[in-house]
């Protein structure tokens, strides 16, 4: 912005104005049907999968084993690694990755997919689409949490476990890099909101228009509810999560540390990397 | 036991028993760690994750098209058995079959696993193991349940949809096949309850020494209100289920309907199927 005359500013203003209100018309669906309340929902629910997901790999102890390259010998990848490079590819073929909302973590597979294609409804920004914070979620996921919330054992499952972990991982994904949806629905929303900082390409700007601190709070505090509730041993005759003095399945206070040092700031990231391309 | 005369029966049944003792020897593990109460902490914990398997297939509509033969044109089945074949045959290379608490439906692969060997306890009587419901569990997943929780609608989505079904049926088998361990234990703990039926085939007895009306009753209250609870839209400032008002994921009725006319049955059915064999 520092850059910029004050003269100037109005008809960037509006010459960007006019790309977006043209773009609009490019982009396979109208945002019509989607709203910053619908998307809201969504994010909602992806909470209740991502808690269940949590619960089920926390099934089976850590099996270092299977993060560990030197397991499989001959194989210059960790078990995980081969296993979720085998599935993504096996899911690519049958066309998981056609809808925008999936990314995969190893996006190298070759084979096209076998069902009809099919061109799912697209609101994002085509430039924007591509980011993609996958690797910083993996080493997250793996370095970070899922010490915190597994016994540190071996039952030699080691299909099941990777099995849990991708599961994990993608819903951690898709709720994630939902932020480039969020952002490109707050953009159209407001987008004399986002355009001057985006324009001088300030994402200490753009970070704090796309922080709603009492939101934040409001999200990890149903976060570890959900934990709470999903996560309770459940038995006859008793009626909640007070009554039944059970011990959670996993902490509700690492369901609650995800969400807070991660989910969050990583799709904030999503959603500063995806503005910055908005107008490009 | 018709057949026999009275006074054979002490004989038959003490080389019965001698063979009962002896083979106990020869397992890869002595049950002393496995108990019927240990079983049951066990299923209980499987019924969380198959009301969770529901929720997460819930997710998606019934997508019709992931069940038609016809939908992939030149293959000879539905891109549902497809997506299973393959995922079966990737899973048996990374070892899940290894473990004894695990069955596939389409058990016709071919490759090693990937991963060193490893022999997991198992406490099964080698053609007990066998007994396998995959079909009928199948056959009832599509056929009946499936409809009762899924809208009628189609939203492309066939790859996720499918792989929520294989997590529903690869949760479902595992509980119920887990019938064949119950009835090892239930067999060690009194084999004297079970040795005469067994020697006369008789399946009808058998079933009524394997029956505990007011458990089965129990089990299925306990599945409805896991399908409450999990199942209900969390929100902050609402403490449970009673307060919540929500709309349920999956109807509480449908979950306990699975238990009270298919899970516990087929159960049953394999236990039976596996008695039939413990003295082969």
């Amino acid at each position: 912005m520092a850059s910029m005359t004050h003269s100037s500013l109005p008809l960037v203003f509006l010459c960007s104005l006019f790309c977006v209100i043209f773009s609009s018309f490019c982009y396979c669906k109208s945002l019509s049907s989607v709203t910053i309340d619908s998307l809201r929902a969504s994010l909602e629910k992806q909470e209740d999968f991502i808690v269940f997901s949590l619960i089920e790999r926390a099934r089976y102890p850590y099996n270092s084993f299977a993060y560990d390259p030197s397991f499989l010998g001959n194989q210059n990848c960790s078990f995980v690694e081969l296993f979720v490079r085998e599935t993504e590819a096996m899911e690519a073929r049958f066309g998981r990755y056609q809808n925008p909302e999936e990314l995969p973590f190893f996006p190298d597979y070759a084979q096209p997919p076998l069902a009809p294609p099919h061109r799912f409804p697209n609101i994002l920004h085509p430039p924007g689409a591509s980011v993609n914070v996958s690797r910083r979620i993996w080493d997250m996921y793996f370095n970070d949490l899922l010490p915190l919330f597994t016994k540190k054992a071996d039952d030699r499952n080691y299909q099941q476990t990777v099995a849990s972990d991708l599961i994990c991982l993608q819903a951690l994904s898709r709720r994630i890099h939902s932020g480039r949806f969020v952002a490109e629905i707050k953009f159209r929303d407001s987008p004399q909101n986002y355009i001057p900082a985006i324009q001088a390409k300030d994402s200490e700007t753009l970070m704090k228009l796309l922080t709603f601190t009492s939101v934040e709070e409001a999200v990890v505090k149903r976060v570890f509810k959900k934990a709470e509730i999903f996560g309770q041993n459940v038995n006859l005759g008793k009626n909640n999560v007070k009554e039944a003095e059970s011990k959670y399945k996993v902490e509700p206070s690492v369901a609650a540390k995800l969400y807070q040092e991660w989910v969050i700031p990583f799709t904030k990231q999503v959603e500063v990397g995806y503005l910055l391309r908005r107008l490009i």
